[in-house]
């Protein structure tokens, strides 16, 4: 009972809901369900036709993509209040990368039929769908320039700094996630990420902590 | 009268108009024009807000992306039928990159503010808007596995590959953009480019022409 009022708080409390509004998300609400997942659990995989849209309440996902003979790397990684993966749902199209959890998970199973159901019927469902899925454009062409541009220590950087409230301007970054993680969603190794962090704190922009790092100031730290 | 007919003809055959349909595309045409344009004119700019919602008619347009002290890239490459950038549209929020143009090009301007009144107002250009903004991610996602996995010599046999319909199997990869922009969209010096197509033509999965790529197995080339 405590748990489920908890639950309904982090869904209400979401981006996604507030732009949805509370009436087009009753339906899709109606039989979706959440899980506690320990570290390691696999949501779905890659190849899979998806069944449900997954929304992270609480934790950190990994998506991780595997190449034949090429081996595998974190596409993006999804902390609380995000939905995913939004696009193999409305497209009925098999994922292009599984999804694993990085820390205990607590996460709200909509099923897909459910959510297509709803779009197709709620045009304020729909709105917010276009929104969702415009900002993680966003975010994946954030990502393409920074492999293509930046150098190890300003991806590092700019990943920190992403992880303090720009209101605040200083303070922990959560790093729960395996290191090995964080770097591969950066397109490094995981030793080219413990130099980046050695560098950073070296010029006294942060301070390593373990499963964070002290930021005394946010835009320096991205200068 | 022509022109306008042919132009007439490419948008209505754009998968996005398929998609949304006649009706709802009737409004949102109303107010749009289009606008031949030579190869390297810049159809916005990065840190633009967005007036207009292109889409291209005829000719290849590079999303091109800067970062200061780090020089500038091409973030995606968009051929005839592709609407851009619909996310910073329905954000309101500035481009992450510019447009320019790597052929001449045929573009039709959509007024923003016509677009995001459009997809507000018809629930069918909404749901067009999200299978678009579904199909733009898992392209950024296809390129964030290639950059992080994949060698440059597959980089280039997938790039070559896409160019050719599956169904044909074979024929000719039309490659009009100037070889920079591949080089940048598929995360390369233009040398590295060159010698991942040698290297392709060494192995007989392809043939180099000019401004195009002939090959005769399709399947053998991303094999």
């Amino acid at each position: 009972m405590q748990q489920a009022s908890r639950a309904r708080l982090l869904v209400e409390n979401s981006p996604f809901f507030q732009a949805a509004g509370a009436t087009a998300m009753t339906e899709v609400l109606r039989p979706s369900f959440t899980q506690l997942l320990p570290r390691g659990a696999v949501l779905f995989e890659q190849g899979d036709e998806p069944d449900f849209l997954h929304m992270l309440l609480e934790g950190s996902v990994g998506l991780q993509a595997s190449v034949e003979g090429c081996g595998r790397t974190v596409v993006e990684l999804f902390g609380s209040g995000e939905l995913f993966l939004a696009p193999a749902v409305m497209l009925r199209l098999p994922y292009l990368a599984s999804a694993v959890a990085l820390t205990e998970v607590r996460v709200l199973m909509i099923p897909a039929e459910a959510f297509r159901d709803g779009v197709g019927r709620s045009h304020d469902l729909c709105r917010a769908t276009t929104q969702l899925l415009a900002r993680h454009w966003r975010l994946m062409v954030d990502q393409v320039v920074d492999l293509k541009l930046r150098s190890a220590e300003d991806r590092v950087a700019r990943f920190v700094a992403r992880r303090i409230s720009e209101e605040a301007g200083a303070g922990d970054a959560l790093l729960p996630e395996p290191r090995t993680a964080i770097a591969a969603r950066l397109g490094m190794t995981p030793e080219t990420l413990s130099r980046a962090l050695a560098g950073l704190e070296r010029k006294g922009k942060l301070q390593r902590g373990a499963g964070s790092a002290t930021v005394a100031d946010r835009t320096a730290l991205v200068r």
